[in-house]
């Protein structure tokens, strides 16, 4: 299964030491001008090599534009697109190839299809997510249009994190560090703890928080198809994902009901609600509020440390990862979350106006 | 959209006020002999009334198939059945026909349809939930056949949690308490903060965990069919569920990646690991071990204090319930989480085999 | 699989002497006022002992709605109907428990599913259509409401066929005859073949013309949703249809491109094309002429005449029906016909105004 | 809408003057060794130029695979592949920038969509197929392996047609006429036709007749996901069909029940039926006996016979074409055929394995 949307439908595809990863979009609107320096923008942020936090593997990651596009604007026809591969190191990974490697899909992979490119991860790297920032920055034109914009940061980093979450005062200072978190002293904290974890050759974890802002009433089908259904199915895609809450999540488990209900309120003639621990949706639709969710990300799996494994035979292999991986995956998984979260509400988008 | 699953495609209807409600099943094997009396078991647990924690609504629920069924035994056709909806006292819901309840589908429904069964909550009452429940129960006998068992309780409510969630002695306790908690003391907890809750007419939320046992290895499909991302999209149409989590969840954001890390292991000639910080599930294939979940479920909209509100014009109202409602919902959705998990791991099943 | 449409989503299910059949309507928009009195007359054109060429089974096909549907009005929530079975000679059916009749889906069913409800043909009865009929009538008021008229009739019945097809003068005409031809002279001879092939115990075909009016340009989608191909699918759906022709279609093998082409032109402001050889869909996409198709229908393979076939175990059996048939099933399926077109054209309605 | 397929699901992608065509296959069972000769001979059995009677045009339709491939063998991930488009003349379309060439797409496209890519027919053109035949020589490769071949070839060009349709007796003879006809007499008078009709600058159709050999009892779902209805569908894709008959189709309408039901007998232990007017399904499913289909094709809409037609404005413009076309696509329509029977009868195999 790898495509993702109804209207917006979006098809991944590619290895990270195959010919290319790439993808298909199927459903985009005909006549959206396309802003290509604006798609260029957000794999950069995506890209590893970007700062001294993230892997130094160097991928350019030119895509290349195939098909759906039409003097500069979408036709309705499919958008295809690849990104070649350069840069693989392959034989770094020749000694991996019958050794499953500890909370990777290694061993997943193997025993499903019995076979598996175990170059850099084939399948079930984290490279294939470029191609969906592709897509993103795509629906995000499309969402922007609309008036809706999705912002996403980082929270927390092991356990500092963001005192209050979700009042955003300055969205411009979360690109200015390379953790990505708006809030200078935490990002200090941050960087800080995630070098030192890097020393160690160790990895860590955290949140990362995503807003949507400016979803219009309606969006989100009610039962099997709640908004809050396809943004969590769209974030358990992303490798590392363990967790997901939207408005009051699992943060206020001590509170009552008379707390959380947001009562509803008559702001000049716009019927809207006083608080938001809704998180925007309810009944599965949104209300016109701001949408607001977290995800818990678990540390990067390859570590430098010695760990005990075993491979194909079972027999005990000790493992120790060499080459080039990002002892903290969050940074660069913030456009992969603004990504997921924009081709679902895109899709949502497109849904509700039928 | 109202349906859910691929090869076991479960689709659900009816609305709490109107003649019925009911479910069509697509997809389930032929020559599977039914266990009625497991199925009505499992409505009773879900049912109204089944101990003073519970709204004191009388709601017989019982199923009628229809459909699909020759002679006790499944025949490949689709399964249709209906519950009759009886004991509505629709009249108190009349003051209800133009207000927007606090936390409720109200509006967005309003917002989105234009029109809405206000009975009651129509589409959007938690009574659909009984048809997801006789689906389940059909889930939950293809599985045990395949050794595959679901568990779920309730593992915390307000603050009062188990401590050591997921280590289960004996799942046999969590029947013997109204509040479906495995822990004696724990329960008792729990059961004496509800009725506290109840006596202010407040309502109050918790968590309830989910475990699946003895799920083989290679259900889940990568990148957009995840298993995890399954579990979510399911658990996240239940009504009041604000989070999820598996594996190390948000609850390991401190360690690092040597401290999550399942190494694998060859436990005589058995390929396994070690620990299962992974919750069962890698590169979104199940990989043989327990797959656990945990849900953050907010508490009842519905309470019985005064709370302020508009109706449709815009204008305040004051509004408390009257009626018969739960002060708590997690007893009774520990049967429908199960049910989704069932749902899920079926389809998932049969999604596999091809 | 027992769902067709994407935005339109119908659910058939039950068998024709199980408890009851039926189906659900998933996407009707909200706020149709629905003409009931409307679907019971769909359903009496359907209905068997209509007239001395039809079965003589009495089947009173009472639809009883169970949800969707408040205070008169669709809600946007799924549609739910049954049709109880009555007049059920089910012990009529006892000695074909392990035979397979000539050309019925009986040998098929048990092959593939290894069980099936032998009576009266179970699921693949063409009771089943009953519940696409109400469907239809659905989608058929919907689509009035656009100014889009769906028309079907028999145009040939064994070798008697109309003269000219799809040159409708007065679509009234096609109700005034039990045979459900726009042609009176054609009709009586229809009949009276109908009725020599009734006294003979055999059965005989024919085709069905379909015309639908009034549907706008932009209905279908290219390559893999092409409208044509939705049709072909939808009327593929029903029974004994063996073959599906739209605009020039198997009639014009003689004729050359340049015999064929419809050239567009400027009608008084409007772009239409001079001839329709198209059959009102260029590309897969509705150009805004008529679209009109024809069905070939093979005759009933339940005839009164002796016929040798095998049982489970391979022994040889004679075959002989006796009960309630038709000889002639075009009359009846002329509005199930008009179901299905009704159904596709309103999914492809509402999935163009994405 | 450019997907098809369930299990077996083909992407289709790209323009006829883009940068490339292109497709992406996912739910290839993992583990196939894929024969890339046999590929590429498919293709060139689609290939422009190929011979006197279709277009000169000179495309090399080298298809490159980007992914899902790995040391030859399928791994279960999707197989995307491309066809760079090169030879184009696109200067050779500038005048049909705002011309509706009769009966082809351009129209539909241009209200749809508000934008086309009108060089060669952009989306709509026939170049499209070439990464079908793609998808279906993998299909084909799959389906040998289980014992199923299937055998298109040309039955009837204008008024010349087969005299006995499904009675091979050599498949041998296909390829050895340039209009892919297995009988050499009716082949040369076919060749004769289609070259006077080329002289003329006119176009002719016909049919093409596709048998499905070996293939299983039980492929096919019931109701709405029919065998019959899923071969219609994917021939209903390719540009030109007008019409799809299968076993007694229209071409038996005189005969009756008693003459066209197939009676089951057992032949040394096996339960088959003596004739097959069912065309190798029954009640949807596939009943063990060959499945035999027939397509009528319409003549090439572009002629290089003057017409009349108009512009976006609605002004009137005469037409005619130059460039490099087919008088009769029938020859080169062969292989498309073939691959959509082999894309349709994978994925009914992969269904019914669930």
């Amino acid at each position: 299964m790898n495509s993702i949307g109804q209207c917006f439908r979006f098809t991944s595809f590619g290895e990270s030491h195959g010919t290319a990863i790439g993808g298909v979009i199927d459903g985009c609107p005909a006549g959206m001008l396309l802003d290509m320096e604006q798609i260029t923008a957000e794999l950069r942020r995506r890209r590893p090599g970007q700062s001294s936090l993230t892997t130094q593997r160097k991928e350019t990651d030119e895509v290349e534009f195939l098909s759906g596009i039409f003097e500069g604007k979408t036709t309705g026809t499919p958008i295809a697109f690849i990104i070649r591969n350069q840069n693989q190191h392959s034989a770094d990974y020749e000694h991996l190839r019958n050794v499953f490697r500890p909370s990777h899909a290694d061993y997943t992979y193997e025993m499903k299809y019995g076979i598996r490119d175990y170059r850099g991860g084939g399948r079930s790297s984290a490279r294939e997510t470029a191609a969906r920032v592709v897509a993103g920055a795509i629906a995000k034109q499309f969402l922007r249009a609309k008036g809706i914009e999705i912002i996403a940061y980082t929270s927390q980093i092991g356990e500092i994190a963001l005192e209050q979450d979700f009042v955003l005062t300055d969205t411009a200072l979360i690109e200015q560090n390379p953790v990505r978190c708006p809030d200078k002293d935490k990002a200090r904290q941050m960087i800080e703890l995630i070098e030192n974890v890097q020393r160690e050759g160790d990895s860590i974890g955290g949140t990362i928080t995503c807003v949507m802002k400016g979803v219009p009433v309606g969006l989100g089908e009610p039962i099997f198809g709640k908004l809050q259904a396809m943004l969590a199915y769209a974030m358990f895609s992303i490798n590392a994902v363990k967790g997901f809450e939207y408005g009051s999540g699992f943060r206020f488990l001590h509170a009552k009901g008379s707390e959380l209900n947001d009562p509803f309120c008559n702001e000049q003639g716009k019927i809207t609600t006083k608080t938001n621990y809704s998180g925007g949706i309810q009944g599965g639709i949104s209300n016109g509020r701001e949408i607001y969710c977290r995800l818990a990300i678990k540390p990067t799996a390859t570590i430098f440390k010695e760990q005990q494994t075993v491979d194909k035979a079972g027999h005990e292999v000790l493992l120790k990862a060499h080459g080039r991986h990002d002892p903290c995956i969050l940074p660069r998984a913030v456009p992969v979350v603004e990504a997921m979260a924009a081709i679902t509400l895109m899709d949502a988008f497109l849904l509700s106006e039928k």
